[in-house]
């Protein structure tokens, strides 16, 4: 069970800096005015809170996009899955956690019969792209927009259509948008992403789905975790739901100007499961002039690069440690007689102990210096883990979206460049765009090295 | 030749938010101080100056690199390197940079020669290390630990060692220090790390040269990018002098309270850079309770995950791009007769074409909320190019952490984590540190759900 501790962050672990049980307690009004909200699915955005029910999806869609996996699984031992955002980042985040740390070069016979699998459409770098075509070979194809016009992802569409895939299948709208209407014509299979799921809240659809299936993760398993952090989530009492906990110690911690916040993955295979939550917190909070900023490490990796600054810098963060209690797979260090590193103290420790110590001595040396902490634990690092994690993190953005008075389901800003970009490229509804663009203040010399 | 661009910081472009040209007037007197300080070698941590020196190494150096480079790249079709923090990330960053973006998977020729490169030691992670086995085959390894004793190195030395590679080589302290030592006595070829240069400034020394030879890199380009940068940084006055340049913008910045600076790479392969230049800057000026927070992040990639914050979250960040105006191959959108998409206002254009398109689009949806960004160009992305970038960034970073009064080229607070973490581990001379540790205050069941 997924399990969340903030005692580093509390007063009675770091002094002045720390938030106390008075503070604690003005949480319970508002969490329970946020909990009816979200259970009446009265608050705003209400019309994409469809994520609540991903994880009680009908077992013919899980039996069907099982089936589809294995028809791609079998086509060809290269897949391309296209999209880009919530299109690609939970695949990514269940891709990295459960398969194997090199799966695209292991041989076929240790993939299980489980095909490589590329991330493309996610930009327009035209050396990334053309790499590909050096390495893929034989290939299947998943484009997951849900309009069917993303531009990355529609430009690397096209590009790998003239490629020729052996199999191709869509993740998009169920019912309209450019690539519905393509399936539909050339009866290519199509997979629906639910319209009231926007793209950050969709992993537990059919567009994480369909590519975990493919990779061989157990997707059932997935959603049972999520099933059982969704129970959890049934109280309106903070004390006894994570994600309304969590919710507050992040409330809580922007009252302090603790405005970044570190998601320290102390395993890593979770840190694209970090670049997922990068997007959930980035999306669904940084809005309206506020939102705290979201930032992915590995422990203990980076502490030689950032710890530094999370020691001594400026008070202006809250790191999350997200731990796993035990590996899949343990080493041990070996004994050297010679000991000429002078480790013959450590030698026979497993390395899943090594981490362990590594992150007690790091919190408390935080704890030491008044800088606050708190810890997310996994026992081990499995699909139905991930599972709990992804929903508890969603339902966890949008509660704190709800005290923030925010909305945590849209994401306006993103449209702004999208305009600019696509009147210089020459869309012609875009007159009025181009028009700006051109009377933009003139630049100078003076201000260039 | 790398342009710094910071008109879209300025009043000019952004209005009231924005940088003045009094401003930038108060930034002459302090930036010829600090051309001083480091001119003489003067300022704080001195003694660690020696990375301006790297771009002039002996060419007898530079051969004996390449030839090991050669023998390396014989003697087996993988090469490990071990190392962490500064140790790998600018070995890494040249990696991403220059060789093909699936260099691992290409085949041999495709590869011309030169082995697959796996960075490992950066972890204490028992999943990740376990995986390696599962592909590594015959394999050579460079150890890169500057004492021997870095935990998650010398641990990991430890079990490869086991792994019997083809041929061993150290990069170390050119004196002193275990791994010196295990190199002398058992007659393998080591390269010394200067003394007067600090890990994360070591990029340009054997530390990022050997991997770069064993790699294919032309490591007499990447030096001579950064010997023109050391050349085009010599001028007293920052209007000439992109490192001082750059160094008075961030510093004005972080009076205007933009404590985020994002690198916002319009290249796939620039990402790892970023990391590189995560280090570099949460390293030298996090301390004191001060420094900016660095990010790196991919555009257009990550417009689809944080453009929404960077449009209208927080006004706490400035952004520089840092972008090719070349891309090495390019590919062209294809045309379409059914247009499905509604795409082929597009067909025909290059996807650099596209990518510049986003990034002036950008930029001027960031104009138009009053949020500031710097720019930084590269003609095309070589080993001349990075040269320049790697010496810019580091000069600057110095140039700016004594703007701040602080020493940059020191990390105090990266022992703290260390001293705790060995205790724990039972190392004898730290009875002390077991002993605050036990002494911690007591956790409360209160405090997790």
């Amino acid at each position: 069970m997924v399990r969340f501790d903030f005692n580093g962050a509390m007063k009675s672990a770091i002094g002045d800096q720390g938030i106390d049980d008075d503070e604690l307690k003005t949480m319970g009004g508002p969490l329970r005015e946020v909990h009816r909200l979200i259970q009446e699915r009265s608050g705003a955005g209400r019309q994409y809170l469809g994520f609540l029910d991903l994880p009680f999806q009908d077992d013919s869609l899980i039996d069907a996009i099982q089936e589809e996996a294995d028809r791609l699984a079998e086509a060809a031992d290269s897949h391309v899955i296209l999209g880009i955002g919530g299109s690609y980042l939970g695949a990514k985040a269940i891709f990295d956690a459960l398969c194997h740390p090199f799966h695209n070069l292991l041989q076929p016979d240790q993939r299980k019969g489980r095909p490589r699998l590329f991330f493309e459409g996610n930009a327009m770098d035209p050396d990334a792209l053309s790499g590909l075509k050096d390495v893929l070979g034989p290939f299947t194809l998943n484009v997951v927009s849900k309009s069917g016009t993303t531009l990355e992802t529609a430009i690397a569409y096209r590009i790998l259509k003239s490629w020729k895939p052996v199999r191709s299948v869509a993740t998009t709208d169920p019912e309209s948008g450019a690539l519905r209407r393509m399936a539909e014509e050339w009866g290519m299979t199509a997979f629906g992403v639910p319209g009231n799921v926007g793209g950050r809240y969709s992993v537990l659809s059919p567009v994480g789905l369909l590519p975990a299936a493919v990779m061989g993760v157990d997707i059932r398993a997935l959603l049972a975790g999520a099933r059982d952090m969704a129970e959890r989530c049934q109280s309106p009492d903070w004390r006894d739901n994570p994600a309304y906990a969590y919710a507050a110690i992040q409330q809580l911690a922007q009252r302090r100007r603790w405005h970044i916040s570190v998601l320290v993955c102390w395993s890593k295979a979770l840190e694209t499961f970090g670049f997922w939550h990068d997007q959930l917190v980035a999306e669904s909070l940084g809005k309206q002039g506020r939102g705290r900023m979201p930032l992915t490490a590995v422990s203990s990796r980076d502490l030689h690069s950032r710890g530094q600054q999370w020691q001594e810098g400026a008070r202006n963060m809250l790191i999350t440690n997200l731990y796993v209690e035990g590996f899949c797979r343990d080493l041990t260090v070996p004994d050297d007689p010679e000991n000429r590193d002078g480790l013959n103290y450590v030698a026979g420790t497993p390395l899943s102990k090594l981490q362990e110590t590594a992150r007690l001595g790091t919190n408390f040396a935080y704890q030491q210096a008044q800088r606050p902490t708190v810890g997310l634990s996994v026992p081990v690092l499995n699909a139905h883990a991930l599972g709990q994690l992804f929903y508890l993190f969603e339902l966890s953005t949008v509660a704190e979206g709800y005290l923030m008075g925010i909305n945590p389901l849209d994401q306006p800003g993103v449209e702004a460049y999208k305009r600019f970009m696509f009147a210089l490229l020459g869309r012609e509804d875009l007159e009025d765009a181009r028009r700006q663009f051109g009377a933009r203040p003139a630049e100078s010399d003076r201000y260039r090295v």
